[in-house]
């Protein structure tokens, strides 16, 4: 009964998470937390203006962040969670370790709450570095391991598929395929399982890793002009999140829990109403095995400078 | 054959009501302009990382600001008008004055550039003073005063709703009426036209004078928290574009030319594909017609401050 | 936890609905029941050739018609009960008691399978005549009266407004008002409650005995050209539903329990989560009143043929 | 400026396009013909009653069969060509010559009102036999090869994906790949062509040839329990209708002119404002080019009764 969906941390990020997730219509009650009540009051204020005007109905609620017990959140089916302090930041030349260190000090903060609501639904997690953040938030929620979905390479993947439509000359919705690793630099598409209009991508004049080269810097480069990136990602967090509520069981590539690895990082596994139901094990290259590799060696150094 | 909006300007509205519109799927090009490359290239690439995650196609093009012809504009059948510097207006302690003085500068110098284009079609206007910046583009471009649509108090009347719905124990989509006026202080609320499921807003035990209050103060509300309002203006401008793509001819509150006060003003009018089709004539009492009045001074006293 | 919506009967009416559902995507499982095994099986691949051509998940699924317990049902949020036979109703030239005779027998023997399966949540009915049947469904199941929502005159409000619409030359969607009393012949516009872009339908120079005339007989028109109405219909079921389901406490005419007369009829009701939230009382005119309670008598006629 | 469409016949698949077309808002202006008079006016109202209820403009016209000139069609951007008479075929026991002949009667009817009217846009043509149907428009109107598009195999592509989703215990969103040649009993699965969440089909443990079986006979299954299929084919016709109006330019398996058969057959093709923007050569095994082959004689045998 009713779709019911909060959304911890109203930067950016969170902001247009909601504002989609308003016009998407598929959610009766959205609850909005952060720390900053003058901001938080404002986009349930903006988001009723918006809703106003629209034909569906979704509730926009506050939940108090300094109230002792979090219990509008304890009966939602979904938690988005996505602080951070980007303006910060910035002002830090977008240094990673320094959002590491905030971000993480946030999990500690933030994970007891939600434990203590007795919430008993699925994470989606956003804030970077979101590998590491998705196992924080699994530690320090004590919560089964398949209950924290991260956005992880999902963004990269929407990337990946927009790079290689430009390259091939088709239109993006007709690649299929997905990138793996870590969400930031040590992220890399599998190739093999990219397809473009029904061929393979080796059958493409392509030059391989001067696409994924643009797969990276894309991230950079919408960072450099608007010094934040929110439509892309807002739009994976709703998906994801609709996927769960739906319990669609969709293949998506997500950063779910490595039980080989014993950490969180992108791969492709099935989202329903549980969150990631199993994964699905491609056979991936030699080569795609060993960034596979690479990539978990990096999130895991991540993980040792804060745990 | 295809719905073409052209977008000036990607501020925080600009980039808000091209996320929306691309979620909307409604609309098959999509042309961005702004005086920052960098901006404008990275909310390019954000747009297409959102679209290349739904179902729907829209092209996203830019016209480089600075290019002898804007070209890309010519063919299209909206131009939604937003730009502003909010960023030098909060530093300047929102200065009325100041905005003023910044945006109608903006005018002078691209309603030369839509008039070479030979652009053809409708301009939605949303930059502040709202209904002073609808009369300079008027004048600047030539254009036809039917094909200058200002949003006006169509925010202020969602806000309303809004408003009353919460003080009546409505949803607010069971809230009719209309706010007429200055998009600023000097709107008011049109309660001989406010009803409620069925009944006159007089039926209810409700302070007006209260209410009409709160939707002024609405907006400052959201402006305190997050140094802008997007959400709603966002929605507005989407729905008022829609109108005019689809030759709705619906009755919208919109800032529209008053042949009587000769002046743009936020009135009721029917938006069709020319624009604003004709004019709604609601019967407004003393007391109203007396605000309408008080309103169209302020807006002229605003442009004669730079006209 | 996800929206679930099971639709009694797979007619024109219950198929279209179901189609609508899969189209709207807000349902995240549908559970279709008819006594016709091979119709209702084919409308399911029908439906779920639709969904893999959308983007949104739903799981279409059947409850067996024979099976002891419909197991299927428990858990729902809402049902949908259109069953009706519309074929053998043509054939016998649309007569009203030929039909009363028909649906009332199908009510006796679906409401205990209802009731055995201990399904918790809300019945919007819409099969004919709605108002009795909307009763006979309570009577027969036990439910509480606010648990059943017959789409009762919330059909001839559509068209109460595109005939507005149309006389008065505004879009329907500025009309505003409802149609009250039986979903059928004494239906009447609650002329007090219209208002068109603003300004009362007295404001106006149409003949409103004729647009009377013209709602009546709407339904008519259409079952003469195609022999079932289905798109007016199933968008009203849709959007009911969905009403429930968001818990939107949207004022909507409706067929619901009137306690004075002690039956169901069409009025405004705020419809939420629970069904029937509670009553609205329009203040009626002399004129309307007197509708109203021969309105009442007529249902009431046909009620004590079946009871 | 907007998106108009017309339909050309107003059986199951015709008035279930429309319904559709109005539900998804994304077309102004929708066109119908109908030699049948009263249904058609009846569709027009039924759609009339379910925009009214929608938060969506669409305006929808007549324009009269029997008219000299069917000037209401000359400027539209879509012409949906799907006229049938499913009634009379199922009396003669769904017997394909019987069906071949009526329908190529009905384009002899019709493709010289078209012509005449100086429709410049896009057919979009369902009617069965679908790929001889496409060629038959084409001669008779002599308009360029690329404005007729065929559903084709679109159609099967989307069974495909449902069968294969349900062989291999994955969501069918996540399956790629398309179905060609006749749209009919010898269309074939490209198996080379199929992907499965990243994995080809040959990594999974399914019977192909039994999968191939379900494809062609899920249709007549649907057949059998309701006389008809809608759901599957409405939807694709909106959506190959949107791909034009937004000139997506999308890979999709639709009927198409092969310059090498000289016939309309189910293959893959960019569609786009132009209709048929370029053929996409996939490579076809051996198995799959014989097919292929078979697929084209059966359509040509066809043909060749009725040219």
């Amino acid at each position: 009964m009713m779709n019911k969906v909060g959304i911890i941390g109203l930067g950016h990020v969170g902001a247009t998470t909601a504002l989609l997730m308003a016009q998407r219509g598929k959610v009766g009650k959205m609850v909005l937390v952060d720390q900053n009540t003058a901001k938080v009051k404002s986009e349930q204020l903006d988001l009723q203006d918006q809703i106003a005007q629209l034909a569906t109905d979704t509730s926009v609620v506050v939940q108090d962040y300094d109230s002792e017990q979090w219990d509008k959140i304890t009966d939602l089916d979904v938690l988005i969670f996505c602080p951070g302090k980007i303006a910060a930041l910035i002002d830090h030349g977008g240094n990673r370790d320094y959002e590491l260190n905030i971000t993480s000090q946030i999990v500690k903060e933030v994970a007891p709450k939600i434990k203590a609501s007795k919430f008993a639904g699925i994470i989606v997690t956003i804030t970077n570095p979101c590998d590491v953040i998705a196992r924080l938030l699994q530690e320090q929620t004590g919560f089964d391991q398949q209950r924290i979905v991260g956005t992880g390479t999902s963004l990269e993947t929407a990337r990946m598929r927009h790079a290689v439509g430009a390259a091939t000359g088709h239109n993006y919705h007709d690649v299929q395929g997905y990138v793996f690793g870590e969400h930031g630099d040590s992220m890399f598409p599998v190739w093999s399982s990219v397809q473009i209009a029904g061929k393979p991508i080796t059958d493409f004049d392509v030059n391989l890793s001067q696409l994924k080269q643009q797969i990276v810097t894309g991230g950079y480069t919408i960072m450099d002009g608007k010094h934040y990136t929110n439509n892309g990602i807002a739009t994976r967090a709703n998906l994801t999140t609709e996927a769960i509520l739906s319990d669609a069981k969709r293949a998506l590539p997500v950063s779910a829990y490595d039980p080989d690895f014993k950490l969180y990082i992108g791969q492709l596994a099935i989202v329903g109403k549980n969150g990631i139901e199993k994964l699905v094990k491609l056979s991936l290259n030699k080569s795609e095995q060993h960034e596979y590799q690479i990539a978990s060696k990096a999130i895991q150094a991540n993980y040792e400078k804060v745990k």
